[in-house]
């Protein structure tokens, strides 16, 4: 059985919604767990559960419902972890410094095979520093970095570096298109996955110094890899390619501007209905039609991002996230571990 | 009389749309035109909407009405330019190469005072180099940039470098708020502008080596700037400042992002709306509600970006233009001549 170490102190919820999340996957995907952080407040929270239950709203941003889960029927352990690290915290120092934080022991988890991946949902540097520390890299990447999947008109792309790295060479770039071709691949089961630079224009010579130059790098020595050329922000969710590679930076903002776009046309659509007494009976008609688009596009959907690059699945969860968002964050690490994405990794550099 | 100098001839629509739009602008704003490009093809357009008319959306992206226009009464003088400078060429040559090209004629019309601001929907590398070349620069100011303005929850936001500069400096940016500024105040009337540097985090230490050099910049040097430190793409949507800036590169994925974003979910509700019959009644019942979201974020109402930092007005109209999107870049054009905002910039250094 599948065992998944969770970060159960990480993360805006933690522990409550943390662990709510992490037995709802156990029993719905059938894993084994290992929840590290306080071991009273875990207990605490494993026999609330049993008793009373947890509210999710499952990812619908509606009703909540209560949950139940009889969690003395799991096949569940607790690592006691006396330190937490904060989201503030400078995480190279910090996983130096905790030792015995909860973020760090979840990955040690992982490293000496007591568990088979970890999820974490508090400071994303301090999941990464750790992952990089902890578990090593994989020869022939420089640098881990997030992959994130967003939906998309048809089919799911993968953007990777969603923000572990801000500054990058055309080689991270290059690597990250490896990383990103594998897990489209092996996870999403996308066959023969097509990789775009993302920049602001679609001729070669566009864009910053990086986009020209990672362009030029897979242009001539793309190899085993699909390379489309270039694709534009707005094409993102059109799926011309499945793979858009970009530095952690570029990332990180594009997918928080999605984030805010589409957060903010709800607010306008919610807005606009309530206008007038009409408005209020068409809103209300329209709202599962518009719950489902929420469904479709929202992160708790999608479970959190990989880590990509690193011996070992590490997967990070958005700092906001609740029950549900852990429970799908659980089922991508059981999926990442299933499929093999690093080990497929390392053997592209090997053969 | 303010006159706007149009380049008839650039864009996806041009000349049709682009004439058609300059007209709608001159009867609404009382404005004053110089149409410049092939005069025969620009002749026959006016004959033709004085007759026939012709038809726009008004921005709803919904019917489309026809709207005539008496051109006879309006004051335009046509300029004639027998070359056009196509999408894909190199700027720079290209304006050195084709000294007759519509752009280079329209820009050429602020440079010599026959006209007071222009408006160019075609390549806007084209534009730049022209307005670069033809006006000069602002002193104090080492790269124009472009400036859009996009809609949020409350009120106008100012992103600030949206593509003209892929590689930039923080000195650059530290401009870049000069000029944003300059521009929130005085043509969309915030006071004290708030600004704020687009980042991946929060802290001071967040982000790239550029974000994180224009935040120690700002925030020792700001002066009469009203920095506020770092904001999040999401946040962009959300009002925490008025004036985002960024590098161009940046800027130009997020401006993109966002458009194919919104775009992605108007879609996701229409496939929605469409699944079965109650949908359909829905959706109709939604369609008015819907639109008016459409006209509050949809680029045609904000008529285009402004090049900030030459000595004229320069607005640079989206490719796809239509004629009610370059009616708003003329009313945009006319406002920036009446408010004078390059001179304010002027004057920011001079104090």
């Amino acid at each position: 059985m599948i065992r998944i170490a969770i970060d159960a102190m990480g993360g805006d919820h933690a522990p409550h919604e943390i662990v709510a999340g992490a037995v709802w996957a156990a029993q719905e995907y059938g894993v084994a767990l290992e929840l590290v952080g306080k071991q009273d407040r875990i207990e605490q929270e494993l026999d609330r559960i049993s008793n009373e239950g947890f509210y999710s709203d499952g990812g619908t941003g509606g009703r909540q419902h209560r949950i139940k889960v009889d969690t003395g029927r799991l096949d569940i352990k607790i690592t006691h972890a006396n330190e937490i690290i904060e989201m503030g915290e400078a995480p190279g120092q910090a996983i130096r410094k905790k030792k015995n934080s909860s973020v760090v022991l979840a990955v040690n988890a992982v490293a000496t095979g007591s568990s088979d991946a970890v999820v974490a949902a508090g400071s994303t540097g301090a999941a990464m520093a750790s992952s990089l520390f902890g578990l090593g890299r994989i020869a022939g990447i420089d640098r881990p970095a997030i992959s994130i999947t967003l939906p998309t008109i048809k089919r799911p792309i993968v953007v990777i570096d969603a923000g572990a790295n801000s500054n990058c060479t055309p080689e991270m770039l290059y690597q990250f298109a490896v990383m990103g071709s594998t897990f489209s691949k092996n996870v999403l089961g996308i066959d023969n996955p097509r990789v775009g630079v993302l920049n602001i224009g679609e001729e070669a010579g566009k864009g910053n110094e990086l986009a020209q130059a990672t362009y030029k790098l897979l242009d001539e020595q793309g190899g085993k890899l699909n390379f489309v050329g270039n694709i534009e922000g707005k094409e993102i969710f059109l799926s011309v390619c499945d793979v858009v590679i970009c530095d952690g930076f570029v990332g990180n903002v594009a997918l928080k501007v999605t984030e805010g776009t589409s957060s903010m046309l709800f607010r306008m659509l919610k807005q606009e209905f309530k206008s007038d007494f009409t408005g209020k009976v068409i809103g209300l008609l329209a709202k599962p039609f518009m719950k489902r688009i929420y469904k479709k596009i929202n992160y708790e959907e999608f479970g959190g991002a990989l880590l990509l690059g690193v011996k070992g699945v590490t997967i990070v969860a958005h700092g906001r996230s609740k029950s549900y968002a852990i429970k799908n964050a659980v089922r991508v690490a059981k999926e990442a571990v299933q499929t093999g994405v690093n080990e497929k990794i390392a053997k592209f550099y090997e053969e």
